[in-house]
């Protein structure tokens, strides 16, 4: 069993038409006790403190695309962290048009924020790493929408090997790291024991991948191979294939397929068009082309892997 | 009685921090079934939902100023209206910087409006009319605060006089309206009837002035006097005069003091600082000021004078 935290609170699981008490995307994707926040679609602010979420725990905010369900809760949240005394620094994530709306609206609003802000353009080529952090990477990957769009990917690094509890007492302390890291340990006498006799293997290490809004893309299968969760955009049933095409969104069965070619172990289904009325229908679809289907729901957590 | 709709639907009464179940400042002023919003916070288009306003009828949007949570909503709402199929003209009022925040925005999310947007840049200078239809005229307030920023003056048109019941079919139909205009009456036999005879004055005309945000401004006084109605932002209570000063914001006690400078009929209460769990506190200070003070709340119908 894992006893690291990685999960994702879902805030939001409407598309770009906010209704049924449906709100936009936005996601808190807890590694390590880390909070990272993919996409900041209006209220998110006010969702975060409805899920009970201390919105100066995130350092990193990463927002997919420029389309408003993703990202219009951005300046607000800004605002009232500065508002609320934020002091450590804040890194932004995103297409480089974002610094620009960024900039203007703080200048706009006389707001010189008492923090420092990073902004980080994003480039949609897959396996980019944008975050590099002791015990996670974030990479991109490259979706296919009407505007340059990225998902993300995180995974955990590998865990170091552990002791076996009863060998411990026979590895010099200074050792042990070494030990952990693979190493063989020679005694002081000269016996060679083999770092097999006194380790056990690590927990594997787990993976979430983020991919809304985009088409159906084949080209992500090698990126979201044996992923513990993927999260991908359900705008349309299959019955509205033709306008999922033509908006450069997905089908629930088109996410399932992505979901089996890319052996992932759970699927998460989010991004629900305004015309469903219950987002059933299209858990039903996914199920039927792969059975590991779930769908968000706002302020719904989801583990990763475990 | 006045049979024409003239109210005030108050969306939000928080401040620049959302908290405490408040939302942003947003309005909606209802003239004879015509609809108006004033300020736009983040989520305004879903408290528009709640209290079932349908936002397609909303011709007409005034921002006072670009502090967030008095216009973050504003790109959400345009957004919204555009996907729902928007065809009729929308009329935005504010300061001449907000025009980039949305041309950005709609370049960058590379959205092409199907409805025309006509923008009209704001000076904050008291009594600028700034629209004038067949029966209101709106006009500035200039209010002071650490941006450039307006209120709203809602006036309706005087309306024509009444024709008396007992006397109209003495008045040939093609008189009635000079009649109604205040034209005494010729009869074919040269008879001369006055005006006054045959008419009723008509139902006083009322008015509706929205002040927020703004310090404690006298200069406002003149343009404010006798409205059936007027709001006046009340973030703080006297305790915090002087942090009301420094931030230019008002005191509950200074609201009404304006109030009653102005000899309102009744003072509506708003933008309260998240630092009042409770809104009532600002109220009892501003009754003893002037007692026909009232608090908004989420969702509030206001009756405009009648």
């Amino acid at each position: 069993m894992h006893h690291r935290p990685f999960s994702v609170t879902t805030l939001g699981t409407g598309a770009a038409l906010p209704a049924r008490g449906r709100y936009p995307t936005a996601q808190v994707v807890n590694v390590h006790d880390g909070l990272y926040l993919v996409d900041c679609g209006e209220g998110t602010q006010e969702r975060l403190r409805v899920a009970g979420i201390n919105f100066q725990r995130i350092n990193h905010i990463f927002i997919s695309h420029l389309h408003g369900d993703h990202y219009l809760g951005l300046m607000g949240l800004i605002s009232s962290m500065h508002l609320m005394g934020r002091q450590s620094p804040l890194h932004i994530h995103g297409p480089a048009d974002l610094k620009a709306i960024i900039d203007i609206q703080l200048r706009a609003s006389g707001t010189w924020l008492r923090f420092q802000m990073h902004f980080h353009a994003t480039d949609p080529i897959s396996g980019t790493v944008v975050l590099d952090e002791p015990g996670l990477t974030v990479s991109l990957l490259a979706l296919r929408h009407r505007l340059p769009c990225t998902g993300f990917l995180f995974r955990e690094k590998p865990a170091l090997r552990g002791l076996r509890q009863d060998r411990v007492h026979e590895i010099p302390q200074f050792k042990r790291q070494a030990v952990k890291e693979g190493e063989d340990l020679i005694l002081p006498n000269g016996t060679h024991v083999p770092n097999a006799d006194l380790t056990v293997d690590p927990l594997p290490a787990r993976a979430y991948a983020y991919c809304s809004d985009t088409a159906y893309e084949p080209a992500l299968v090698p990126f979201l191979s044996k992923v513990d969760l993927l999260y991908h955009e359900a705008t349309f049933t299959e019955a509205l294939a033709a306008r999922a095409k033509e908006t450069l969104h997905s089908t629930a069965a088109q996410a399932a397929r992505i979901a089996a070619s890319a052996e992932v172990s759970r699927l998460l289904l989010g991004h629900f068009s305004s015309r469903y009325k219950h987002a059933d229908v299209l858990l039903t679809e996914a199920l039927a082309v792969f059975p590991r289907s779930l769908l968000s729901f706002e302020g719904g957590v989801f583990e990763v892997g475990g």
